[in-house]
């Protein structure tokens, strides 16, 4: 097979994130529907500072195509200096979108240049701004679900799309063998430096899930009281649960014909059979308490995920919702599954030097790994190292569980 | 003078409401700077559901342009049913803006049809309606300069205009005698319903400044420590300059140059000269007792008013930023002056029947009394017995202080 | 009758707050239930620090009893530098009771020495001393009924008292005519800033309920929804009831017999013949709409009490709590009525000088005035023109409602 | 030696709560500063409550003292029922502290007989209700610490004392291999759930400080900027920094001679050879970073402590505040470390039954992990596999920082 070009690779990037953009008027890039999510205009214009920033920028005599945009679109680099507070970025109805995709233009044809002439040396640099890209693409999805579920006329991204029926396969039980095992990047692709270094981890013997858990086991833990049982639960986890009012998963609304769930295709009864999404760790692990059994470890995970096939069901599917998974499982896709293991750093972790040292260090505390991609990672983007990320409240991920179990 | 007609009124008022959003990019309609403002887009719907609502949805056999835009578009009418929460109106990218103006014209085209058949029966819902529309005239003016300013490029609503060099006036002290005055509506044209009953009410003789105070004014009370200086505020004004960390006016900032004002115009400097607005009525109370005033009741200022021609700088001058108040003043117009009054029902009020009850009469507490329009103002709305209506802790409408004394 | 000496009311004052104090443990001094709320303690120590600060530390050569108490028990004087936050009060368990019982006699024993010596001089000072401690005096109780409230267990503040069943008295319309009054101070006795200075005013013809609202008749209002009716409510009004989850006055509660109430003598079976009280002004304006009638203004209210005997159910009669208003009912006592009149200054209202001028001009804004005095007034404290103030969603004061009526 | 019975280390125990106590008035022991602290006689009641609940109350026959004391003095125990809202312990002025006194003797005179009739059978259950006690202990004088400093007064708890001038030993870096080390509970000796089950971890090679950072190291972390300098601290800490401004430890105060500390004995100047203590994990992070090392793991701490004497300055020495550590230093004691391990379950980690089950499980998740004890730990409270755990932004425990490095 041959391997594309860096500079292939960055047009098919770039491209992806503006087919994402296509099915969105002016208007629908401009909603920030809570200060966790940004709009979609600044998802184009924040990836393509970073490009700006990172890799023209340290070009000799490049202008920035508008000096003030810096304030705009940093999105916490305390190095590059002050910038619009979070919460803020809906208010930015300028630059107007046009303006956006000229300036998306501008420095793709100036990177075009760069990649063409030193693209070898700004490969690292290069790659971790694609790989950035790819995250965006998916929060740009899911923060594009989040502004649709808010608007009461609950408007679908994409036309619904036909299912076939398919039943979710009997869950099994894997069982791994403990010991010394070796874990994170092993320097033959690119990873992030939070997957660094590679290093050796002790597991105890244990056992994880064939697949996710599904929706339909999910509504069982609900019928059978999980979110009135303070007991099945962390004390901060029923706190947050009481505090949202939480009494199913982010986009789930009963009905009279039962449940129902909202879609990047609209709103849709409930499939029994499909993974769960939409939960925070919180709930991830008062149902695995309900269940008998725990969440994994991120190594347990990664241990269990190197040998399978990076394959399933990512954002190429253009289902953007996560599918049964029958006899054939697959590992990856569908939904992030939450772990146990707290986003700390490696043993001998350090941060890359300079702003980009900011990427992920400074957020190793008060988070929970996720592992193994969703059906809104880009294909490609997941991998068996892959450290995901986010606090245990949050829910408007493509989030899941995968059970474990000690052996 | 012909008079014209409802019809003739009707269209030229919503077209006048178009002007306004011209000047806007669809993106630009979307944004909600805070809570207290709503998006443009937000406006030419609700002032149109509000038509459609209280005339056309009376008649038999109308049908809603869309049965679900109620829930988006009812601002507080409780009777109406439930509605979107204030602060999400910005989430609304669903319906577009050009939905949005196919609804203004599909019920001014019904309205057209309806106030030719029974104009007369419906003339007062329809002032209503017209009088309502203006007002969010103004409120689309005050909310854009909000938004705009939230920008950090400070983008400008309109181009920058050149303005002549004019000297406030003199401030002199007009004596008024006390006694027993008339107040409030006296039938003859439209009015509010806060307005009425026309009643008496008893005044002690007072004196009232022949002019707004200066923006000149305001600053020698800066630098003279009004905003350091507790004992010159009320508590709770106290109370709010510090949460607010206010130190000046809203929307002026220092420069090395001096002071500067940012205006629908775009950013320029202070002009001395200007009648001051941008303040809250807590500013405007410590303002007067620093200059050894105090701010009038709504009744002075009304009796003071009757005699004077409604004339001023308003809306329709285009500047839609106070203009000196020269020698020959006006007492309308430029900025709507706090009083000391508190936003209390008349004696004998009576709210409208039906949910139109719910206009004025569910505000009156917590709230202080304005006087005299602004240059937001669309002209022909402002008028002697008119009482507009603010809690003192907010600054983005055009707002300022007119002095008065004890004789 | 004999008047008595300025020294001997000083006496009997100070005397009135001990008593106060005296079924109170040491620990019952210190709780602070609430930001609005003080502890007993707190009351004890500020109204020393009051007649120290004020009359003895204007003295040459006084020493303050300890100079770093000034920053614990100042409680707004902003003149007089900076002071312990409101809400931290409840940490004050030093200084302990007992040596806040030295500071009293320390300081009761010099202003003997300085009344005698200067008491004419020093009345007008000394009585609003006096005053101000009567205020506390009723504060003292509002707070301590807070507190005990707070504890599960419901600790009564007096042993339970028989009551004998008095049934309330036909509710009848008082009517009186319009036209000029004066109103206000008329410097015969003490009187506070705030009453001053007389003025006249002008009202129409009106009419004013012969007694309180009773528990029973608003008890009618909650079964008939008053609660969930919106329609009835000021939108301020309606918010805060929602966000407190109000669905009765504070301190009723239903229990299988019925609703209990509350009471400083402990909890009981509520009596629907006694005044209501412990509601909002927000519940006092929709129970009058309710009941289509209105609360009247405080000059309605001061010119019908003004030829009544100032005689009712105040503090001294040791119930602390309304009784039932029956066949002869008084015009005060028993719960503070709540007028619709803002709290703003009378025409030509000039605060005191100096430090003392804080005593009420800085609250002039967002609270309405309430008149008449409740069970937990000492008695002596009330009169015609004495106007009370609190913010329009307050409830722990013994606050009831006189209805009114246009005529 | 000679073990003490359990009775006998019941007695000892519950004689050691009292005597932190005896410094203290009944208004003392009321004051709750803060939600995190509760009043000194709640901890005197909810220790008691403990034994009452586990192990009076699974007594046959056993009557409560007073059923309704389970309401306010059950901490967080969701399978005993509901409970006290934590941040309103400061209301309980009832019970008066002389009663909690009469429960504590009415429990120990019953758990007397009990541990003598069945104390073998009951030991597990009774050690870990001492275990409790002493960790109620330690937050005593925490919770005791933050409410006297919340006085302006500054009182101080006990009498200043005399203290030798020690210099603190330079700090030395102590290697040790790495690999497969045993971590956890071996069940020789009372242990926490949390310390189980007993497993095995793999270690890197690491360096481990000699000694805890000195307040005078801190201090030069200070003057270098270090509350200003975003780019050495974790994002959520400098939020925290910022929100909370933070510009130095808890009880750090500038004064024109330099830096105070309070201290239980006391405000006084800073010794800079005083080990550091009242850092949040945030700054015992950014420390950290500032100093080229970072902070240990918990198993790193661990396998460095396991040969190390028990022995350091624990609450028993009387100083309540860290002493320097010359050149003998003590492994233990002085200041709790906070180490970068997430508080998160062993392998296999079983909570026990019921609601004792609720003892340490349901905290496992927001939370640091800190190890070896403090100089307000009781004396053989401290142990090598003792996982101690606090959320990162807590200052008001006893925490310090012990540096690590890779090697």
């Amino acid at each position: 097979m041959r391997v594309k070009s860096l500079a292939d690779r960055y047009r098919a990037v770039r491209a992806a994130t503006e087919a994402l953009s296509a099915p969105l008027s002016d208007e629908d890039h401009m909603v920030q529907s809570m200060p966790d999510a940004s709009p979609a205009k600044w998802h184009l214009a924040h990836t393509t500072w970073f490009f700006e920033t990172f890799l023209l920028g340290a070009e000799p005599g490049y202008r920035a195509f508008d000096e003030r945009w810096g304030f705009l679109f940093n999105s916490y680099y305390e190095s590059l200096g002050e910038r619009l507070a979070r919460p803020s970025r809906g208010v930015l109805s300028r630059p107007a979108l046009s303006e956006v995709r000229s300036y998306r233009a501008h420095v793709d044809e100036r990177m075009a240049r760069l990649l063409e002439a030193r693209g070898d040396e700004l490969a690292p640099v290069a790659a971790l701004g694609l790989a950035h890209e790819e995250q965006h693409q998916e929060l740009f999805l899911t923060d594009v679900k989040h502004h649709l579920f808010a608007n009461p006329l609950r408007p679908a991204y994409l036309p619904p799309r036909a299912r076939a029926t398919v039943e979710a396969a009997r869950l099994e039980w894997r069982a791994f063998d403990g010991g010394v095992h070796e874990v994170g990047d092993d320097g033959r692709a690119f990873a992030f430096d939070n997957e660094r270094p590679r290093h050796r981890t002790l597991l105890a013997p244990f056992a994880l899930a064939s697949r996710l858990v599904t929706a339909g086991e999910y509504a069982a833990f609900i019928e059978d009281g999980g979110y009135s049982r303070p007991t099945l639960w962390l004390a901060d986890g029923w706190d947050a649960a009481r505090a949202g009012a939480w009494t199913a998963p982010l986009y789930w609304e009963r009905s009279d014909a039962g449940w129902t769930t909202f879609t990047l295709r609209g709103l849709r009864p409930l499939d029994p059979s499909e993974p769960l999404c939409h939960v925070s760790y919180y709930e991830a692990d008062a149902f695995a308490r309900w269940a008998g059994a725990r969440l994994p470890t991120e190594h347990e995970w990664e241990v269990a995920a190197v040998p399978m096939p990076v394959a399933g069901n990512f954002a190429d599917s253009g289902e953007l919702h996560p599918l049964p998974e029958g006899d054939a499982p697959h590992f990856y896709g569908n939904a992030w599954a939450w772990t146990q293991s707290a986003y700390s750093p490696y043993p001998g972790y350090r941060p890359d030097a300079g702003a980009l040292g900011e990427y992920n260090g400074k957020f190793m505390v008060n988070q929970l790994v996720l592992r193994g991609g969703s059906c809104a990672t880009p294909p490609g983007h997941a991998r068996a190292t892959y450290r995901n990320f986010f606090a245990p409240d949050k829910r408007w991920q493509f989030t899941g569980i995968r059970l474990a179990k000690d052996r």
